[in-house]
């Protein structure tokens, strides 16, 4: 997917919302344990209730590996569904990756190839050579970690370099531009500090950035736009564990549907306000 | 696996090789194919030659998840296998994962609980919660990334922190002594860098060390030695390639035990002039 398509898919979709995929057996219904394949059969569910509320959807690979291959036939066959039958998402394996170099390429052919994502997260630590093998896919984009939503995003992306006076994250997102480009490299970059985005902004004006941190995580969805929009909308917000576990009922889908849809509302509002609809 | 219990089996194998199971479908020998698993039939086949000449074994996820449900199957039962037949081996995930909290224990439990591995590599990138799920299991072990062999570990791995003025690796080894202590983690460091280790070990003198680089990646075994040998051996060198590809014909485990047997012999000498054994 082009970046322009993907702003136009937020533009007729009123949305920039992302749902994240994050089905653990432990919270998932009851009920759906008399199928088959009850992470599958949940994922469906999800998607046919939210599709028309979100331009993306994040399997955690955490989630799926935890099942061993069973949960990998799961992800297999969400990853299939949505290709047939939503078309225009996009969609993002969550699995922070990043090897030597033919390690790398390794995991870009599961991920592309064999699974057909569009979009994979990346961890940054070990350096171009393991992030370039990701970027030899046409209309495939690696989403590069720079600035994460947890506590220990402390530990090391503030550090500043005692050459350039710049955090990590910064020269993660400077260094990277020379990898990659506004079509095929997108940032995460953590709503629970919002603004920092406007810091990002300064760096990396043109770039997607998938911002995970809506939500259970906290953060401020008029905050994030309010720092984060640029001309192409620039944002992918994520929400999981806010939608997909609204209600552990029979209603659960229901339960998401209506949980994305205040998302969506919000959004449009702000698309609205900020002149991209 | 405790540390003494891992020094004892270096002293008892006279070796502190680690084999890389890199099992590749484009590069196993063609009459495997005639098995109904010839992944799992290809690291059999090379346990069963090499296991009396090394001490642990390394199966690199990204070779495995690239088959999908099958690869994951094809790790699962070499996993068993060795604990049946090995039980004295010590087996690391080569993973590199690390997310937020919640989503790090899922891949702790994937890898301690569902499949038994002894030790997982984890990427730093996302700090302390990232690392601290993989700690809690009894015996098991974090292998954290901290300099890597490859060439993009000179983009950020040697940035020097204004503040303190030491490299980001560095940081890594030093913060992390805080989460973690001698008997639940070790650290990756890269073999082409020998003489770091004097680095390395001058912050953690007591830990074991994951040395990737022997062989087709590059590095001098008795460099190795020389900078990284503590007073429990601590040192495990991997060699993945040069052993399982050293031939493609019906001999195969005959020549990667070949290969084995030529590192054995000079780690065995190595301990000794050491006074190890």
């Amino acid at each position: 997917m082009t970046r322009q398509e993907l702003f136009s898919n937020i533009q007729k979709k009123k949305s920039f919302l992302c749902v994240g995929l994050d089905s653990d057996v432990t919270l998932i219904p009851e009920h759906l344990f008399d199928e088959e394949d009850p992470i599958f059969e949940f994922n469906k569910a999800i998607i046919d209730a939210t599709a028309d509320l979100c331009v993306a959807y994040k399997p955690n690979l955490a989630f799926y590996e935890s099942l061993g291959s069973t949960g990998w036939d799961a992800l297999d066959r969400t990853v299939s569904y949505l290709r047939d039958h939503y078309p225009d998402q996009f969609i993002i394996a969550d699995a922070k990756r990043g090897d030597i170099g033919n390690t790398s390429a390794l995991y870009a052919r599961s991920f592309f190839s064999s699974l057909d994502f569009d979009a994979v997260t990346v961890a940054p630590y070990m350096g171009e050579d393991s992030v370039t093998p990701f970027l030899g896919y046409e209309g495939k984009w690696v989403i590069l970690l720079a600035l994460t939503s947890n506590k220990g995003a402390a530990d090391f992306q503030f550090k500043k370099d005692a050459e350039t006076q710049t955090a990590l994250f910064e020269q993660v997102l400077r260094s990277s531009q020379n990898w990659g480009n506004t079509e095929n490299m997108m940032y995460v970059v953590g709503a629970t500090q919002a603004r920092m985005l406007a810091d990002v902004r300064s760096i990396a004006p043109e770039h997607f950035l998938l911002v995970p941190g809506v939500g259970a995580q906290g953060g401020s969805l008029q905050e994030v736009a309010e720092y984060g929009f640029n001309e192409h909308c620039g944002l992918l917000v994520n929400s999981s564990r806010q939608i997909i576990y609204a209600s552990s009922g029979l209603d659960f889908a229901k339960a998401a549907r209506k949980e994305a849809e205040k998302l969506q509302t919000e959004m449009k509002s702000l698309l609205k306000q900020r002149q991209l609809l």
